[in-house]
Formats: C-alpha cells, sequence, structure tokens
C-alpha cells in the first residue's frame, strides 16, 4: 500500500510502497478515507529536536484520520467490515496505576500510532478494537478526520464548569479555534479569543468567539477587566482561561486575566521552563491550574460525538485545505507559513 | 399604588390601593415593569390546600419580575435608582448552617416574598439589596421578568455535567420547556422532550427538542432505549435525565429511561408520597438523584446572565399572554385551562 | 481439588473433589489462603427466589478471598507465582458505554464470579489478570480476604465528601459496620450507628461509633436532630447518610434524618419497591440520593490499600468466626440466626 | 484595656493602653482568652517590606484567638454574652462576584482584622457577627486559639479527595504540621513529611507522619518514587502534593513528586516569581494545581469543628510556648530563630 513514511533520521517524508499492517486477534485494518496534518507531523516533517528525540525511522505517521473497517481479528466484537470508524491514537498500557484510575490519558506507558508506531497517512491503518471510536453516521466525514484536535479542545473546555462562564481562549491555532466553537456550543459567554495574528482572528470570528483581542495593540488585561461584569460588578477576569499557544506571554496573559478564583487550563506546550508569578497570579488569586493533555478515555469521545450529531458545532471555516497524500509537501508549507487551518490529505484513490 | 392583592382566605384576588413599601437602610424600592405568573399564583388566587396551610392575607403576591430601582436605602451601595434590576425573592436567613455552607437554596428559614410576605404583582416593590439583581441593558424585558422560573430551569440542568450529555426533558410545562432551551444552549444532545399534553409538545418543538415522545400513545422507555447509542454502542438510557411534572407516572418514567450511571435530577413536586423500585431502579444502577429547589445563590444568576446577555437562549415562543395588571383573571385562566406558556402582567401604566 | 459447590438447583451445598480451573493467556491460577462468606452466599445456599433465577448449576460459590498466586497465563505481566493477591470478582465487558466511561461498576454486561461463574470457595480460583489485585504484604490476610464487602463500604463512604461531616450509618451488618471505621479513618464526625439489633450494636460499639440508636426503643429523628448542632446552630439532621439494611423503615429513616443539602447513599438493597415521600424528604430538602452498587473499578481499591497499609483500619471485632470449608454449614447457620460479624473459611490444608 | 500595638511605621511593637471597642449593631465584642502568634505577626513585627506597604499604624494586631462573649450589638442574634467563641479574620464584602459566587476567601475587597483593622493582641477585640464563630464546648481553648491557621491546614488538605491517597506535606512550619495530622486524621495514607529544618521534622515526627525526607540529604524524588506502589505497580509519585513552604525548591519539589494525574495545592507564598518547567511538570502530567488562600467560609469552620469535638486532632506538641501578652518580644524571638511551634499569647489577667 502507499505511505507516506519518514524514510530515516533527517528532514522530509517520502511517499512509498509498504506491506498492508498484519492483525493480530485484537485488531482492526481501517481504510483510511482522509487523513488531517497536525503541529506535531510537522515537527516530524522538519525534523526537529523534539522529532530527533521521540522517533524511530522508519515510521509511517499521521495521527488524525477517518476510514472504513476493511477487515477485524477474530477476537474483535464491537466493529465489522464497512463501519465508519475514527480512532484514540493515544494506546495505554491499562495496567498502570493511571489506567486503573480513570488517567488513562496520563498513562505511564502511553504509545502513539503515528509516532511511536506506524499511523494513518497511508492506505490503512491497524488499530486496536480498545482503541477503535465506531462512527454515528450523521457525522461528517471531514470533522470524524479531526476527533484527534477536536478531542484536545472539547478536553480543555470540558475539564471544569463552562456553561453560563465568562471565557478567554489564549492562542487561534486550530485546537484554540476549535475551542471558541466548543465553549460557544457549550454555553459560555462571552467568549473572548486573543491572539495576535491576523489571519488567525479572522478566523476566530468565523467561529463566532464574542471579542476578538490582538495583544500586539491591546492592553488586553485592561479590555478583559473592564468587560468581564456579572451581575452589575467588575469579576476581576474571566472565569475560565484556556490556554493553547503554549507560548510564554500567552501562559502569563492566561494567569493575569484570570478572575480570582478562576479556572485556568493549560494545553500548549511551552518549549522550556517559564517564571511565574505564582504568589500573585495563582495562590493568591485561589485559582484551579490544569495541566491537559490527550484525550479522556473515553469521555471526550462520547462528547465530542454528541455535540457532533446534533450539529451544535459548526467547523467548517476551518477546513481551508484538501490534498492527496502525494501532495503532502504543498500542506506541510502552507502549515509552516501559518496560512492554514486544518489540511487534510486523500490516500490516493479517495476524492479530495 | 396599585396591587393585586389577596385580601382574605378565600378563592381570589383583587386589585386594592394599597401604601408603598417603606424602606430600611439595606432595602431598594422596585418600580415594577412587568411581571409573570407563576402555577404557585395559580395557588395562591384558587387558594388550595398548600395556600391555605402557608398563606396570611392580605398579602401582594406575585415573585417573577423584572423594574427600574425607584429608590433605595442609605446603606444600599450596589444599585442606584434608575438601574433596570430583577430580584432573588427567596430571602435565605444568612446564618443557619445551610446558608454558611453555599445552600442557602435550602436555607432552614427560608421566606418567600410574594408567598409569606409582600410580592411583585403592584406597581413598586421591596426588596432587600442582597437579593437584587441588577441587569445587563442587552437583556430583553420579557426575559428578565421570568429569571425565578428560568433559574429553576437552569439549576436543574447545570446540577451536574450536561455538555455532550443526552438529555431527557419529563414535563412540559414553562420550566420544562425553558430546560429544553438551557440544556441545548449548554450543549446537550440529544434533548429527548417528553409530554402527553400536545399543545406544550407543539412549544418543545418550538424550544428545538431533538426528539418528541407521547407517553399516553409510545413506548418511551423502549423508544429511548433504542435512540440513545454512543459510540456505536445502546447506552441504556439518557446519561441525564430532569423531571418537571411531578407526576408519579413522570417520576417513575424519569428514574426507568436514566441509563446505569446516570444523572436523574428532580424539580416537580409529587402531591403524595409514591412507590418507587428503588433497588431496580436506583441501587443497582448506581443513579444519583437530585431533589432540586429554588436557585443557587448566585451561581444560578451568574449563569443566567452569562446565557441570555450573548443570546444563547430564544424563549420567545413561551411568551404567548400580555395583561394589564387588572386583567390578571384573564391569565389566571388560561393557565388554568393549560393554555397558556408565560402570562405577563404589567401594571397599569406600563405598556403590555 | 476440593471445592464447595452447589451441585443443583436445590438448597444447601457440598464440598466436591472438582478439576483445577484450566488458564487462558490472560489468566492467573491463586491457590486460596482465605476466604469469607457473603449474605449472597447465604442466598445461594438456601436456594432464595433471587438464586434460582440467576444461578446456573453446578457452581462454585464464593467471592471474597485471598491467596497466593500458582500460576499465570503467558501473556500475565502484572503478578508472577508466589504473590499475594486478592481480586475483583465482578467482571465487567471494557466495551459498553459505562465501561468506556469510569462507570464498570454498572457495566452492563457484568457478570460475577462466584454467581455467574466458578468462585473463590475451593483450593483454587482462576481470575483474568484484569481483575487481579496485588497485595501490600503490610496487609494481614483476614483484611485482604474481605476487600469485597470492605470495598462495598469504602465505595459508599468516598461517593462523596466525607472529612469534617456528621455521617449516619444505617444498618449495622458486617458493611454497614466496616463503613463506621471507615468514615472515622477518614476524618468524620460525629459517626451516628442505627441498628435495631442488640449483638450488631455491640459490634458497632467496638468500631468505635460516637452515638449508638436503637430505633426500636428511641425516636431516631428527635435524636439525630438534637445531637447535630454546628457553628453552635442546629443543622436538621446529618450530612451524609449511609443505608446499609435495605429495610424500608431504614431507607425512609436515612432520607428523614439527612439534613437539608445533605448527601444520602444507599447500598441496601430492599426486596419490592416501597412508598416515599418525594417532595418533602428528597426535592424540598435538595438531598443527594445515590445508589451505590460493587465497587470503583479500581478507585476504591486504591483507597483500601492507602487504608489498610498504614494501619488506619481496626476491623479485628469483625472476624468472629474461622471454619475449615468442609465446615462451612456451621457458619451459614450462624450467619442465618445473626450471630456471627464476618465468617472465614479455610480450605482444607490451610490453617484456620 | 491593654493592647499590643504597632504604634508606628518602623520595627517593634508596644503594649499600650487603648480603649475598649465601641459595637455596633452586628457587632460583636469578645473577651480574649488566648491569642496565638502567626508569621505574618512576626513581618508586621519585624515591619519588612510586605508590612510596610499594607499596614497604616498605628493598629492592634493579632488574628488568632479565642475568647468569651462580652457583649453583642442590638441585631446580633446568634451568638450572647458568655459564650465561647473564636473568629473568622478575614471580613469578606458579601458583593463581590466572588462573594455572591462561594468564593469570599478570594473576596475581592477583602479586609482582615489584626492587618487592616485592630485585631485580637488585646484585652478585648470587636468581630461582625457574620465572622463570629460559636465554639462546641469539647474543643479545648488552645485548639480554639489556632483555629486561623489550621483551617489553612484543612483548607488546603481538603481541596480535594483526601481519602486513601498518598500525601506528600512539603515544608513543616506549623501549618504543614497541623496539616501532617490534618490529613492522617482525614484518611490519607502514606503522609510523606520534606523538611530541611531538624526541629521541624522532629515535630513532623510528633504529629505522625509516616515517612520523614530531609531535601538536604536525600534525593527526595527518588525516594517518593520507589515508595509509592499501590496495586503492586509505582504510581510514579504521590496522589496529593501539599506546598507550605513557599520556597522556590519547596514548589519544585511539589510538582516534581506528583504523579501523572495528581493534585497540588499551594498554600505557601513564594517571595517573588520563580522559573517552573510547566511542560514536563504540569502539562504532560496532567496535574491540577490549585493555589489556596485563607479559609472556606464556613465550610472549612465546619469541617475543623467536626474534626475537632470528635477529637479526631492530635496536635498538642505544637503548643511549644505560653506567655503573658507582655513578654511578647521573647515569642517573637523564639520564632524567629524557627525554635518554637506556635506560641500562646494570654491577655494580662488571663493565666498562661
Amino acid at each position: 500500500m502507499q505511505a507516506l513514511v519518514k524514510p530515516d533520521r533527517s528532514p522530509g517524508a517520502e511517499v512509498l510502497q509498504v506491506p498492508i499492517p498484519r492483525l493480530g486477534p485484537c485488531d482492526v485494518l481501517v481504510r483510511v478515507k482522509m487523513a488531517s496534518v497536525c503541529g506535531t507531523d510537522l515537527h516530524i516533517y522538519e525534523w526537529d529536536s523534539w522529532a530527533q528525540h521521540r522517533l524511530h525511522p522508519p515510521l509511517t505517521f499521521g495521527h488524525e484520520f477517518c476510514g472504513v473497517v476493511e477487515a477485524a481479528g477474530s477476537d474483535v466484537t464491537t466493529v465489522a467490515a464497512g463501519d465508519l470508524v475514527s480512532a484514540e491514537m493515544h494506546l495505554a498500557c491499562g495496567k498502570c496505576v493511571q489506567c486503573r484510575s480513570d488517567q488513562s490519558h496520563v498513562c505511564r506507558n502511553l504509545r502513539i500510532l503515528g509516532v511511536d508506531a506506524d499511523g494513518c497517512f497511508a492506505e490503512f491503518v491497524r488499530i486496536p478494537e480498545s482503541n477503535i471510536w465506531k462512527l454515528d453516521p450523521r457525522i461528517r466525514p471531514e470533522y470524524a478526520a479531526v476527533l484527534d484536535p477536536l478531542g484536545n479542545a472539547v478536553h480543555t473546555v470540558l475539564a471544569g464548569a463552562i456553561a453560563g462562564q465568562s471565557v478567554a481562549i489564549v492562542g487561534c491555532g486550530p485546537i484554540g479555534l476549535m475551542a471558541i466553537a466548543v465553549a460557544r456550543a457549550c454555553g459560555a459567554g462571552p467568549v473572548v479569543a486573543i491572539e495576535p495574528n491576523p489571519y488567525r482572528r479572522r478566523l476566530a470570528a468565523a467561529m463566532k468567539a464574542d471579542l476578538l483581542l490582538d495583544p500586539t495593540h491591546e492592553d488586553v488585561l485592561a479590555r478583559v477587566q473592564s468587560e468581564m461584569v456579572a451581575g452589575g460588578i467588575p469579576a476581576g477576569g474571566v472565569d475560565v482561561s484556556l490556554e493553547f499557544s503554549g507560548h510564554p506571554d500567552g501562559i502569563r496573559t492566561s494567569l493575569a486575566i484570570a478572575r480570582p478564583g478562576a479556572r485556568v487550563s493549560l494545553l500548549g506546550l511551552p518549549a522550556k521552563p517559564l517564571e511565574i508569578d505564582l504568589s500573585e497570579q495563582v495562590i493568591l488569586k485561589g485559582l484551579t491550574v490544569q495541566g491537559i493533555h490527550g484525550r479522556r478515555m473515553y469521555e471526550t469521545w462520547f462528547q465530542m460525538e454528541s455535540l457532533l450529531r446534533g450539529d451544535r458545532l459548526q467547523l467548517d471555516p476551518l477546513f481551508t485545505d484538501r490534498l492527496r497524500l502525494s501532495d503532502f509537501a504543498t500542506g506541510m508549507e502552507r502549515l509552516k507559513r501559518g496560512e492554514a487551518g486544518k489540511v487534510l490529505l486523500f490516500p490516493d484513490g479517495q476524492q479530495p
């Protein structure tokens, strides 16, 4: 079959012919219908420091997709050939303390398909049954192909109370943009989007943020403090502050604009340690700061399905690029220049 | 001033001239702009058994309204003449264990304005500052006049997780109808409305329930069990079951259609004890059953304001009747016949 | 091997020679060191209506035990021969909505070893690795043999806030008695035990209940309401009410003595539907009523281990009887007469 | 009356004669029986940078005490002359968003008696009725005099699940020491105390920490990771990490020793911003980090009372010094040298 492969320890990637994966008794073989490119894939493509430490080429990468079950191992009971599916690509061990106490999203032995083992930028991908997500037929394929990052957004937004809460979204990359839509769909208001890049601010507007702030030209803290009024009284910031940029300024902003008693949920990964004024910004304000990683298995997936099958989310403006798998380099370049939302890849034979 | 008064211990009510209330240092005098009739007001009007035990006429009744501050006592700091306001009409004592541990909605010394002391069916109403809710000017007066029952709905819907949850609304009186809109606005889906009265089912459709069930002609349990599929697997019922009818059949249905592990929140008050199969319906299913009363002070109000000022709720179909205060009897009769949503009353001088 | 078997569809049981179970690749064979008798085992022994509907003899029953790993299947990685272990005997399917959302204690396809398949009243028992619990060596064998009912108690007590809460334990059978010790060890106070049987009240005293009430001779509601004072003010009942009797009077008492805003957790299973005054006892009081079943997998087990290895629980008074497996009938009779705490059974070859 | 006063903007303090406070209608006058010295009082005494910015001398300081009601204003209903009381000395405004949503511990207009207005190092102190805590007579006066710092400890320990959790206490000053006792009393285990000062480690042993670690001589992370085993499997750290030192190393340790999925609660205030590796230590580990300030009003007080009246806490080793108010300087010096637990002060006329 055709697959997008990182062939060796150097930048770039190649579309190659590789064998179709063989199935164990608990595995499912999925014919990939549509895949989507993550920032992580760009790291792999560019072979940055993180990729050099983590990857063992050759590797078929990619971890966002939807497809149709082609075949299933002998012990598989919940899906059958022809079913439309996506998958959780984080493989939890099922045996560690975290897995045994409903925290498999931080499994101590986590392996990621598309990073630690072959992924979905290919005609077929092999997935353990436990990680398969059978799709409600009402969910459109574009949406089904981005459940991984949408799950990050849903996990972050729903990590605490959200309905009737004022919310800030700091950083409007694809996951932050999805979080705007999710927060609105879940009753948040007002939703403030904070993003320096004008292209992304336009997408944030399309996602229906109530207020758009450009931190390079506005005093974000002052604006947030003056706008966040509840019961006629200034609250001192937002009820919920969600951080998707990973940038030190974004993180410090996310704390500063949180009102005393607020929740701050951090998904964006800063590249290195940063200085934080814990006394003034966290302790005396009585904040709850959460580190968010991956998706809850499988609460997040149930939540996503519920939101999507009832058409509660409108994500169409995010799908900016549709390319054949063999044209992957075009997508990587557009992402690198910050000129794309989500880039969808179609294995040859599928229709972009 | 003009007021709608229950003058003595008998059915009916009268519009009478009464003195404008005098203010203490912590009180606020509000000129009523619009009031709304509750089922409780009908009980008072009809002088049923509950009313006979609870009320001490003469009493100006009514406890749903919005208005404009006319005057404020010397210690009042958070509102001033001219402010648009509504109010929480449950007066909590502030000193009991419940009040001191964030449960003032079940204050052991609760008094209700419009039931235990004079209410808002009048040109003016007196409210302690602590209970005043200053309105965001973006909230339309019709909506501001029904924050009391809307708060019941919000309290019920948000008493647990709701985003991404399948929800049943059992009983589509005004509060159940509002709950449909609230649940949808807060990311629930699918939202199933169960109601025998066709007039109310039409309103439930206008509130955008995803599925309407008529318990007099359909096997509600079978329908719910077949429709509630998550991740391709039948869940065994809804994630969240909300009861607004108070009818024994409604209550038993709300338990039966709850999936193992579900939340069931009960607001409707049954008239007398009823038989429940606790083992099969609650214990072995691991349900959480919540009694819901009043509104959280003031979490529920913050949530309502957030939902309303951002236009997350569309309640217009509920406002079926607009009458002068002096035409109150017409409204009472229409409510009695089950032919009205919310009846709005306008003190003479205000424009219906 | 020797096993205590229900041989056919009639009262009684027999110690018989049966084959040692054969292991699949994910199974563990455990040499039983000590087992313990549950009320369920008495139902099986007596062949009551529940047993007649649920069981398919022949069956080796028993589901509370500890032992030593004798052998492990080829895929087992977390335990090895010689390890001291106990086990969760509820086998969850792992694939239903409940199992995929951290509610496997109410798995829709639950099977119980010792009820639906062979159990532990035998020299050896076969357990899937997923359900094995490797014991900290500081945990004494008597305690390790009763982790199943202790887990019921821990699940019930820790189903909500408990530290610094006043608690009522309604019904002092073995699980209720354990719950007294657990509640105290977890910072509850005062702990009120309510039990008509004087033998059990003596055991409740040994478990260090702060207050013992006999509902046949005392006005339980009046006593609870007068004793529960917090911050100098009567609270109106206990903060947390835990029901273990399953008796209609016990259940109604558990609701009546709960203060407005309290948690009520129900574990005891009433034999048939009962009448409840939902309006006065649940809804207007704003109670949270929880159905409790089984043990959380495996949060409850982590909690138990933590409590036991640090010697936070003193359960010795409960171990009233130690018998050889072949003397099981003596234990059944003593349990039937309500004259025993926990009856421990030792497969022949083990030392009682 | 006699009072310990900071007379002007310079180091030191003096015992002076000042007028007895005059009562408003909602105030209570308390005759101080015993007071206790906080680290904050030492800052005031030494007139450090924080004190210089915050205080407006002359001021009677001190904010930990118990006493007897001497007189009460005309509107006071919940206490009367002769009642034994303590008080919450943080005065919340009652009108801000935080106060109206059960977060008055981070009230935006918080004033502290003994810091922003006259406190309790005096024969009499004036307290608003809302902040008075009527004491259960079973609570011993030494314990009643330290409810403020004990409340900090209880707030920190009970800010999340604690029963059956492994817990680290980082920093064993008086509040950390109290937290050891509270965590044990609430079912935590094992409880690991981390403290470089040998005097404090001895007190930690007296508080019954299960494991004592000296970060100056031991590899704390390695020890914690090897000791924290649950269900036979290393958890990767503690379930709950509580920080009381405010030292940058302590804070970084508190994060490092938290297992993936853990709670970290920070009470100690670092003097300035510090560098944190958010990606590795918080986000990828999925931690929940809480800033803790003050005491929950009044949940924390109810919890303390429940723990104390049932003798669940043994704090005696902490009471190292008992002095007359006029001997305050001795106590300040001993605290400065780190040679004291809690220093109790007795207004002249009371018996030390």
